[in-house]
């Protein structure tokens, strides 16, 4: 019997790279042999919570067809985001806190979803309703995945939940949140080494929308001039991607994690349904989004209306 | 703020509509002003069920966009299944055991699905996890749903889960599971008074299957020769119900809860793919399913594999 493997989405974030390696350790507590891998490269930020808490990055796979014939998904289920043969594999579980489209399976499954702002906190109650102890290496990564998704807590999508398992995470990591928190967003910020191909697809993800095809990428930093200092370099590698893709529009959401805005830059067409969803006018392509700073509850909601 | 609508799936069973009346009590409990409703009139073993525990039906309705802008589902997440404005309206949860395909949401939400055979087994999880005590009426009511969809725990979609939750609700509510349970079942195959009409549609499903529109019917009887003595008039109205509907097929499933067989009648094309996925030659119309009883299990998985 070959092992389950388990993945979070495409490009992973600290949440899809943390909860696969959470859930995986869960399941082979519970006796089912699992392993956790990744869709991608780890970020920089990432990157930082896996060196802090001593643990390897996993394994990256292409494909999952070739290994196993079973496969539980975290913090995603849209097929587009999965696993390039998803659809030649059973899922068995999914634990996942994004709507739901695009998913479908022959058989019943495990499904656990609810709307928190992390993955990590719905697996932290799923330890403690298998009475499972959490390792304090593991402890401390969920609790990252959680300072992640919600920006220290600063996002729409942080709910009471997300806070309180935080703050759990944390007395068992034996970290402050605060210090660490701050100290492992802005290892996720610094984009000056990052190619403009780099930069625009580290945490990117396509949605279909009203017949066309979006692609939504997001970045973290202190300061929007870094990103927008390269907007010409940054807009030729988003109209490639496009390109070579099929992509109809390309959003990237440049987020100022200690302001809590961003500013969208939009090529492709068609434009003026961005402005309609958020309200804007774009100037040289690029508007000022006040308040916003995530993806799944302010970007791609009103999106999903100004298409539908 | 108008109620949340809490229902089941069209044609609805025992499950449907209980998994309805107990989810919305333990969501009314947690302050969720909410109220159970159906997708159509109880048959009768639910009835003798919601008789036995002093519960009246839940009113039926055709809509609920006229009355509600959420709702939330149990026993079933395909839209095809559910009230006929589903796309118009917010889903807030789903509480399931079903696989999940043509489901499709704009915004996070709380979706609970198990591998287990009832909707209720998992919703007494939900009743634990919030501490919520179950009157006996309504742990009547979630034992005969259990019941209901294991045959007395024969189907082999009942896991120990099923059989464990059950005991624990019997006990609740005061009845010998085997006494309660064969009076209950029994009640529901009482099928001389109905109709062709009734008879083939009061537990049937669409399954859109490789371009074809299934229409999947199963009725519980203690004879199969109660419903194979009337096939000429149950043909006529299966072809009937395809014409009317645009269903490709129909396949009705005549299971024996005694015996735990079922004799498949099928009407429309192409029948080709039903003796290939049961792997049985029809005679006129019919073959015989050794061991079958589980639409969910051993009726739509091979035939989805057919039509693939």
């Amino acid at each position: 019997m070959s092992k389950v493997l388990v993945f979070g989405h495409q490009n992973p974030d600290t949440d899809a790279i943390t909860s696969a390696i959470a859930f995986a350790y869960l399941q082979n507590k519970l006796g089912i042999d699992t392993e956790a891998v990744a869709l991608g490269a780890v970020n920089e930020e990432t990157a930082y919570a896996l060196n802090y808490f001593n643990t390897a990055a996993p394994r990256i796979i292409e494909t999952a067809a070739n290994e196993t014939k079973q496969v539980m998904l975290v913090d995603h289920n849209e097929f587009q985001q999965s696993v390039s043969d998803i659809k030649e594999l059973e899922v068995l579980s999914v634990v996942d806190h994004h709507r739901i489209a695009n998913f479908e399976t022959a058989n019943p499954l495990y499904y656990r979803a609810e709307p928190v702002g992390c993955t990590n906190t719905i697996i932290l109650k799923l330890f403690k309703e298998n009475n499972v102890t959490i390792p304090k290496e593991i402890a401390g990564l969920m609790a990252s995945a959680i300072i992640s998704d919600s920006l220290l807590f600063k996002s729409p999508t942080c709910t009471s939940e997300d806070v309180a398992a935080a703050k759990e995470l944390a007395e068992l990591a034996d970290i402050d949140l605060n210090t660490y928190g701050l100290a492992m967003l802005k290892a996720g910020t610094n984009l000056t080494d990052k190619s403009a191909e780099d930069l625009i697809d580290s945490d990117a993800k396509s949605f279909p929308m009203g017949g066309k095809n979006l692609r939504i990428g997001q970045v973290n930093t202190v300061d929007v001039s870094d990103v927008l200092s390269r907007q010409t370099e940054v807009e030729a590698a988003m109209l490639k991607a496009n390109k070579d893709n099929g992509f109809d529009m390309f959003i990237l959401v440049i987020t100022n994690i200690l302001d809590s805005d961003s500013v969208v830059l939009v090529v492709g067409e068609p434009k003026e349904k961005v402005e309609v969803a958020f309200n804007v006018k774009l100037e040289n392509n690029t508007a000022l989004l006040k308040g916003v700073v995530s993806r799944k509850k302010q970007v791609v909601p009103p999106l999903t209306n100004a298409f539908a």
